[in-house]
């Protein structure tokens, strides 16, 4: 049996998360928050389980109110045209699926990828099994903010698409509207698609409002944008997703996302679509996550971590090299700050198709402060 | 934006059900049941979603309760040696994600797949967007059987794969050990891998056992095999399936699988972990549906449907020359029994990659016995 992925191991997510599990470790590893999603949601999906009706197969774009609900809040929320909830909103299998399905849909044999470095790990081997070239531009420190130069270089005839992440996973970094003005100009003339993966897009920070893609009316001409109830609830594992595009790219959406998973899960869809007009919940987010973000910072203080910047997202990047043995790697010293003080982190080497080690590692804070504390008293037991 | 799949439009299911909506039928078109899930199923998800700390990411390939329920019961089901639940069991977003990912991680660009129509229209562009080849070998009347010789001319050197659907998905025919022998033989000195869709598995009749290929330990060794609890418990909107094969294979599965749904909603597969060890659900099935099926049967006594003989699955295919207009094709008589009458079904043309046409249509017998009555009344209606 002759692998399509022969180089592509068990995701890191899993790895760490399996590890710690196994160390007894505080899991920092894995991006999901360790409370539960609101209770008035919770409520929501009790009920329609209960609901006569509601367990069979949702339509295959997914729910129409649910598609409603997303099309008035992103109008709400961005300022911009309601995305048609007909033909520009499709409900995915959490954003995952909605990653994997765009770029099954569009990428060809042969078509590059322009993938910014570090990146989520989904990206390239999703690239490579549509038989697609990951094309990789570093994003590098101090701030990890797209060098559009760099990026023009890489645009070729094959170009197919460009991968955006704002705010980015693990950096921390957002896009700015100059960026977008940047990205605009160097695809005018080209047929280069956009793929913007905007899942936390309710944690930006210090006053700034999060940039959507979709605001650009140019890019959004192009741009497939995604987004995750399952981080803007707390609710990772009901794995529902979005994907809004033009109704010619929802289309060549669709055409895969309907053998891929068919469709979402019925009731989980109809609770969403009850929760998603209520605007207190996402409007408190930027303020919940701050303050997360500043207690860790705060507490990690003397710790010898190197805190970099995070503008937005729920990951805290660190240098570790005061704290390294010997030419110790970052997937070392993760190890052993899982195994040995009991705090487990990603690597920020998984990041890069190359194994780059930045000597940096990731901490989620998406967690309650008592685990932040409790993450923060055994880091000071590293030695 | 050239399309992946060009020719291939919305899913006949989809089509369908809309075409019902809109015309006010019953739809009879697409597999899925009119009752609900058992009490004690949707009991068990309430409960789960309000169980703090169960709505955060599954692991990977499936919780290890619901895989270690799943692989009890297949040992006690099929008196066969436990899949391991660690390397051999993965759960998947309904079995249509477990077809997908199970194309996407064994079928390379220019492999053959030998497809027996008519096939699940899934099955055709799965294969397409992989860059293989679907090589299609005819199940003909009267009763659908494969015919083994040419299912063995039809293997090259570049055949990677044979998908098998039993009980079958439109025609209800049904494998039987003979056929897993003979299959066997032409197998054995190749290196052919098979994909066994099994999810109408509780739905055989007439005292008949399901042979799975599991109890085959030749073809198992080479098999991935899936089955849906979605048809199971008539929870089709709850999209959670699973796929049992040997661990190079699981592994191969699960590299892919990460990518493209990366895990199933935690709360359901908790709640399907606690019903799987309760045999009376699915020992009773057989009973259940048989009872449908000879209902429905004698309902559409003298209505001008030839019936055709259902061994298994939820569909009855019926032959509508005696009804038809001059030349009509399935498809104009299956809009028009859907928009006249009021009934909607699938013509089975949906179900060949060349439109072939045989004069039927197939009829859902998953409802109540009301909606089968009604059902009936209507089609009486046809003029
Ligand atoms: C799908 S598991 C990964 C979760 C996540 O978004 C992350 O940890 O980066
Ligand atoms: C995923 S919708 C199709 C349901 C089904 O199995 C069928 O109607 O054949």
């Amino acid at each position: 049996l002759r692998s399509k992925l022969p180089d592509v191991g068990t995701s890191i997510f899993s790895v760490m998360t399996q590890l710690a599990q196994e160390s007894g470790a505080i899991n920092l590893a894995q991006g999901f928050p360790d409370y539960d999603p609101p209770q008035v949601l919770l409520d929501a999906l009790a009920c329609h389980v209960s609901t006569s009706g509601q367990q069979q197969y949702a339509p295959m774009p997914g729910l129409l109110r649910l598609r409603e609900a997303i099309s008035a809040k992103t109008a709400h929320l961005y300022h911009v045209p309601a995305p048609d909830a007909a033909t520009e909103i499709t409900v995915t299998s959490g954003a995952t699926e909605a990653l994997y399905a765009v770029l099954a849909a569009v990428v060809h044999p042969g078509d590059e990828v322009l993938v910014l470095e570090p990146a989520y790990d989904l990206y390239g081997p999703a690239i490579r099994l549509q038989g697609g070239v990951p094309m990789y531009v570093p994003l590098r420190l101090p701030d990890f903010h797209p060098d559009w130069d760099q990026v023009a270089a890489a645009i070729t005839p094959r170009t197919r698409l460009i991968l955006l992440n704002t705010p980015n996973n693990p950096t921390g970094a957002v896009l700015t509207s100059t960026d977008f003005d940047a990205l605009a100009e160097l695809l005018r003339n080209t047929d280069v698609l956009v793929l913007s993966d905007e899942v936390y897009e309710h944690m930006v920070f210090d006053g700034e409002p999060h940039r959507s893609t979709l605001q650009h009316p140019e890019l959004r001409e192009r741009a497939f944008v995604l987004s995750s109830f399952g981080k803007t609830y707390h609710a990772t594992g009901w794995k529902v997703g979005y994907c809004i595009a033009p109704p010619a790219l929802t289309t060549e959406l669709r055409r895969v996302h309907q053998f891929v998973t068919f469709s979402v899960s019925t009731p989980t869809q109809h609770a969403l679509a009850d929760v998603v007009p209520t605007t207190a919940l996402y409007d408190s987010l930027p303020a919940f996550y701050q303050q997360k973000r500043d207690l860790f910072r705060e507490l990690l203080t003397g710790t010898g971590f190197e805190l970099l910047p995070v503008p937005g997202g729920y990951f805290q990047l660190a240098n570790f090299r005061a704290l390294a043995q010997a030419n110790e790697s970052d997937v070392a010293f993760a190890r052993r700050l899982t195994q040995q003080a009991g705090v487990a982190v990603v690597p920020v080497s998984a990041f890069y198709h190359n194994g780059h080690d930045d000597g940096l590692v990731r901490f989620c804070f998406a967690k309650r402060e008592a685990t932040l504390h409790a993450a923060a008293e055994r880091l000071r037991t590293l030695t």
